[in-house]
């Protein structure tokens, strides 16, 4: 079971952008606490980060077929992005938006969840462990369907 | 280390009730995973449930100095009550909210988060595994915040 | 067949509170006037009264499997309570909406109609008799599905 | 005691069109419902329907002197028509709005109720019974106001 | 130099409709007045009323060429009808908007002024004397328009 | 009877600024134009401009008692200034508002007439004759309502 | 294959009404061209123009089971029409809607597309030649449709 | 003369609950200031607190007849409850409505003033004070109405 | 201690203008009454009145150093002057706000609270009494500034 | 005569993406039949599609003076696009665009159609046909204005 | 070469108000760097200061015919004031705006720019440089139109 | 002292694109005068240009610790992009925006000033000026800054 984990624009950035708002750790140490918990949820993963709209909508119609499901935090693109919206309605898979920060504590141009309505579930607030929550909810899911998937296949 | 967790106006219902929308699972099925997950991080849960908006305050209320933390989902009451995110507001312990189907993809009413702003985070959308993942998060938060305060107690 | 009839919020004081705009007949004459109609429509009545949103909550859930359907006046609670109108929507049966005065006639804040998209319909403008009304037509409702249902057992 | 009924646009095509919204009644078959229960009321009823506002207009003018009371289905021009309000409000006697479906169940742009407040009440949501208790509904006005009329006459 | 004066909805009920809102003269009355008006100013006038939208569509749009200008009070269509506003646009002549009550002290379903742009000027309410007002207006517009006319003709 | 006219802001420069849009007429042009037809209507008229909305509001105030009718244009301050409205609404006098161009076709922030709401009529799009065009409607309602009086007075 | 040619209010006017907006063209011009393309397309069109709402209504009612699609251009009530709106939803074939000039870069509120919402799609912009492209664009999906129908009747 | 004093939800924290805010004060310290400035001013005072809108709603029904007057401070459902103004208006007796902190300093979602509008004043941003100028405002309006009940009678 | 109380525009005409709603007592005798309750608190009063904003800009923008508190009744001011609200926000000096009516009560456009926000606190609706009440409260926020001040001083 | 056919986001998907909404054509497809229509038109055509809505703009800005026309469909980047808008608009040729989906039809963050005001004229609803019927309107557009281009130079 | 410096209201309060939020420089030690600039710029600056906004249009209107540019800060005015756009828009010389601090990124009621679009250009957010950036800008602009109206007359 | 200046989309067409609107300076001429300010403000300047938001947002966040300040004209995205905002909100150094002309007074969809709050400030209406201007606001800044922190280093 592969998960592909998005970043969206600005979270290169993380540990050094203001450490107050998004914490001190770093995009690469929160990739080896997502690697971790993966091994813990008997999932792989794979890592994509782009500041370019179009890129992130490139990297989720490419991963049809590919892998299983999607972790993605949207950032700004939450917000503004109908084609980030379009591209995650369109893949035959399972996502999941996950931001550091509680969004619904900030200012008013962050009140649409354009994103938010083609995935799954979300999950906000909890720093770095955002994505981790998020990981095991996504996997939870996949299983259970796997699982169901497998049970239809065995039945059949 | 004790968490309240708290269920808002007709999830007494749940299992039976739009079970396509809600699923299949019952309160004290879900109380009963609940329990597990809380075993597995070493806290102690304790269930309210109503479905009038002023107990739920009261329950708030009289939880300080009682428990370390709350986790919350607010049903209806997120997108109308300020009695209730003015209760979450006032109490000094962290709060987390969470929704068993993913608001951002329902009607327009359910658009307000009011009681949301007032929580450290939010999990929708994973059915009855929103208030597990919930638990984690909170339950992470609550032991940093006390591995900090132990330190500096060690320091003082 | 039974009707479970609800009142909300401010309607104990039928017949004293504002007669220019509600009228002079109290709660006990309506009542009266329900039952007898009732009778005539071959259906047993129930009443409930509660000023309390998560009360009238609490009467809808459980009502489910006890009566056959639901006449309610929402009353102010027509126009903010999300928390009715998912009770309404998850139980299983034909529920009416009624009203005294002609809310569109009234003021602003009056506008939104949160309860009424829940119910199979809605009487509104005619004092007490938009009960009278409301229950001849869902009595009407739930003969015609009974009819149906009966058919269906015979045909099957 | 005669009531004039008044149908908006597109009700000519009734029983036709969408039936799974309206229902497979045709107008025709209503208008046999509408005199039956007029008979049981005691009251005369005479129909109008036209797809043009402005007749619609000429028609709720004329009945001025001519009627007793308006049973009016504006339909479409309920949410768009502040001439059909005018001529609503303009006649000296009582009008009573019906619709067929649940407007509030409806769309958005359904919401606005230019007519309903011109009208003393409304009934909506129960198919062509919507006529029949609105019919009731009026005919239990205009007898109210007709016994007030008599009494004070006697005591003159 | 001729001027046609049209009447929207509701005006042929002029004196009878809402006296303490919109005055006891009749229509003809008012035509009366506005004839000697004429007289006064040296035009002529040639009235038209309909209830239906389309049709004052069709006076104004069969209007070219055969008068100088057009006096129009298109009551409620004012607020509503971008077809009247279209027409009044397409006409190369000088139209005035008259209103007898003041439009801008009534209900906010009367704010916006949909045909009023498509018109030279506006005057609103003056009861039956707006009509007298604004044909003075037009007249006084139409003179000095056919004296430049006539001066550049003169000159050429 | 005399009727105090009232110029609101930047009206001083009429003549000056924006002839495409005002017209060459200056204010001094347009008061000679405006006393002949006071002659004409048999009415004193008396002037006042000021750009500061303070100093019309004194004006309006000040004029109680010693002046029979208000003839104002606003100019900017008829979107602003909830204190003219005020002033307006207090003087037991009509008061009748014009404007020189035709507001409803200027841009949206011109829309609320917060000043024409507290007069009796309105004017506006004719250029320097909207203040006599409202002058004559001004001294109509005048004699009206003294002729009423004077009946009174008469019949008393 | 029969099409239903449908023109709203004020396109009688067509090559006579603000030609710089409109084109040069008549309506009778139109038709021809309409006529050639339809020769060419293998199909009979049939012309209908009115400006009166309800009689829009009623061409398109009346439209059913006599042809097989319907070319409309609602022109102003595109934006204000829910009776035209209704009209369209209920006929049981595909309606295609047509505009001489790119609504979406004129006035703010010639934003709504009321009508254009119960139609398969949309053609705006390029004149006269908008509906000889719907037309094309109409006549092709009538061709797949009974296409498909007549596979179907094959294979039955 | 008897005044009902009402706290809404949140408000038994008075004291314990964001100090910064609003202030150090317990509701029982309050209660003693409340009950001394009573004396001063004449009055008896009676207290009611509830989190729970419907026995807010309840307690100003059932003060009827009881009490003469009522001071309400209904926190956070002020902005949202429908029902507390429909109860207050429909009691016969002046009611004033406090808060401690100035609510139009605050978030936008506390704008609304739903309850507000049902009672004579308010008072607002005075810390516990706002109470006792409150009460001197109510015992006034109240002495002020007896006096000239008082005068009415003496006089009839 | 020594406090400047400011009076808005239109309300030199106190007691003249719609006594229905302002009552009778004129600006003088109410000057007369705030007297005599500053001497009852033990703190001299002056009195501005100013129709025009900018002078009670500089009313305010002048006490600084002079006065010890502001006592405003900003009028029509409080709902559309920015002005002010920058005034009274950077005096370094409580301000209090009070009007005669009840404003939550009266029309849409006097909802926004421009200079509200700027206030420590608002008392509203009790004519009159208004100013006397909002007095009382301003003194006791400056005398407990000043015991503190004092207290600070004697500890320093 | 060279057309430049441009796709917005998540285009290259076609035919695989929500086949229900979009249909089964490939892009690949698509291409050759515009090709072939092409050839039909006497045009020559050229494809970009890019994610990225710079590079959307990038393509655009470099058209000019190498084709003679665009005909794009900007997709998701209708709605939200500003900097597309502003690369449309430089341009100094016409521009079509074209949806495969009727927008009207859809939700309602899809209703600004930022884009389409900066082009001649709109299709869409048709499925790939709505490219077909763009690249035809929009050919017609170009030889027209070659046309009359050819006619100056003769004459000149 | 001269220019107008206008600065709006509270402006005289500069460096005494709020300096955390406008700095410590007073109005006369920036008229001082002012003048300074204008001597390196090679033009000659007047000064005029008014809380009231219509002394603000007078010195706007009254500066036609005896400067060449004005410079302004209407400070509050900026957001609320339709009469000073209208008299900056009616003289026939180039205005720049300039602003202390960002008021893009302040409150929301300071978002409407008013006066802003009758401006040349803005300069806001570089405290009292802002000044000295804008009388560059605008001497540039005079000074440029100066050279071509120059080279015009050399070219006569 | 290094500063970066970044063109946003659709500036590599300057004196190009609407020259009327833009100017017919081109980029490079632009950077020429900007470069030759620089040096006379004793400051070195870096350009880049994108028309992807996405690649401006790495072109700020990778400058931090490279050059003092960022000068930048976001173009389109100034109100649309939250992405950039952000961006500019996170690099620890003063950013000023610029815009060649007044947006203030274009459409409506370029109201939204989202990245204009995440800087000092802003220059706009000076054509290619702005970027001068702005450039010497930035300098300044940064001198006074690196200024106060040569002083604070000479003090340590």
């Amino acid at each position: 079971m592969k998960i592909l984990v998005i970043h969206g624009p600005n979270l290169q950035q993380l540990g050094f952008r203001e450490p107050s708002l998004y914490g001190l750790e770093t995009l690469e140490e929160l990739h080896q606490r997502i690697r971790e918990e993966a091994v813990r949820l008997g999932v792989t993963v794979e890592f994509f980060q782009s500041h370019v709209e179009g890129e992130l909508v490139r990297a989720i119609a490419s991963a049809a077929g590919r892998v299983d499901g999607i972790l993605i935090n949207p950032a700004a693109y939450t917000h503004t992005s109908v084609a980030l919206r379009d591209a995650l309605q369109s893949v035959a898979m399972p996502c999941v938006e996950v931001h550091l920060s509680n969004v619904a504590a900030r200012e008013e141009f962050r009140r649409p969840g354009l994103t938010t309505g083609a995935c799954v579930g979300q999950v906000s607030g909890f720093g770095g462990d955002s994505y981790l929550l998020g990981l095991r909810g996504l996997a939870d899911i996949l299983r259970r369907r796997s699982g169901e998937a497998g049970k239809k296949g065995a039945e059949g």
